[in-house]
């Protein structure tokens, strides 16, 4: 049977794709629920999408949480973006001692509603000025630790070897082979 | 028929009750949607409550604006409220050379989900640091304009007399006496 990973995003569907073949891409009109916390979102999606048509799915969420927020935005930097946008992340986050921030991908996967699975990938780093022009959302502040660039500032593949949604990805493929 | 107020929340049932006495309470589970727009999320829970019931409703949101955030955290608070609290949101408003900020009652009407009708209070202040015990969520960090105190460290009957929700249910009430 098909695994439908529901997204809009193509290129979060080439990514997945490449390491998992047997994905279709499916565009489901969910609406996505209120909530700080990303599994709970991911979760409230598949059981949607279950109600809707038969077979396996997968839903991602990738999120920016800042330490001096108490991990805010979490799953809701698309607010801040519309609202600050980078520049205005930035300058919170210059307000705070601490600039420290992590970068999480968690894909679920489920083939019921009773049986929902979670794959994490985390990447630590700091938020900078706003830097480069690759990539999207919020590539421009996140310093990856080890790095003296920001994610808009690598390429394609560069990004591929440290993304934390290459991580998670790798994770559910180890679940999905077993 | 009756006017049917969808909220868990009896200080502002009471207080609606008070003004508009035909009002019934009603507590329906409705899914609150990921937006911003305090409108947005307004009309899709009375459309949901459309769906489930014959009558005519009211929701209501009360959020807090930040000058220095452009809005946010508005609908959000409470994911603000929940990581980090009133002294984490005045301490993030430290960062800015501008604390002040807007709260703002609206409430939604409908009788059908083609004439949604919305009514709205606003009261500028300022974020403080927090004091006093009365009220609850972000009572204690507001400051509105003109006054030397917090919402917190008002009395009942006194907040009633500035309220940004007093102010938008009695526009509510001169359109539902028409």
């Amino acid at each position: 049977m098909a695994i439908y990973f529901i997204t809009g995003n193509k290129g979060k569907y080439a990514e997945v794709k490449a390491v998992i073949p047997q994905v279709k891409q499916i565009k489901l009109d969910l609406p996505e629920i209120q909530e700080i916390d990303a599994k709970a979102i991911i979760k409230a999606k598949l059981i949607e999408a279950l109600k809707h048509k038969k077979g396996e799915f997968i839903v991602e969420d990738t999120s920016l949480y800042l330490d001096c927020l108490n991990g805010l935005p979490g799953p809701l930097i698309k607010w801040f973006l519309q609202s600050i946008g980078n520049q205005g992340l930035y300058q919170l986050s210059q307000g705070y001692k601490n600039q420290k921030a992590q970068a999480m991908s968690i894909f679920g996967y489920a083939r019921n509603s009773k049986q929902i699975k979670f794959f994490q990938g985390v990447i630590r780093g700091k938020i900078v000025k706003p830097k480069g022009s690759k990539g999207f959302g919020w590539d421009q502040i996140f310093q990856p630790q080890g790095f003296k660039k920001t994610f808009a500032q690598m390429e394609q593949v560069e990004k591929n070897h440290i993304s934390m949604r290459r991580i998670a990805l790798n994770s559910l493929k180890q679940y999905l082979i077993k």
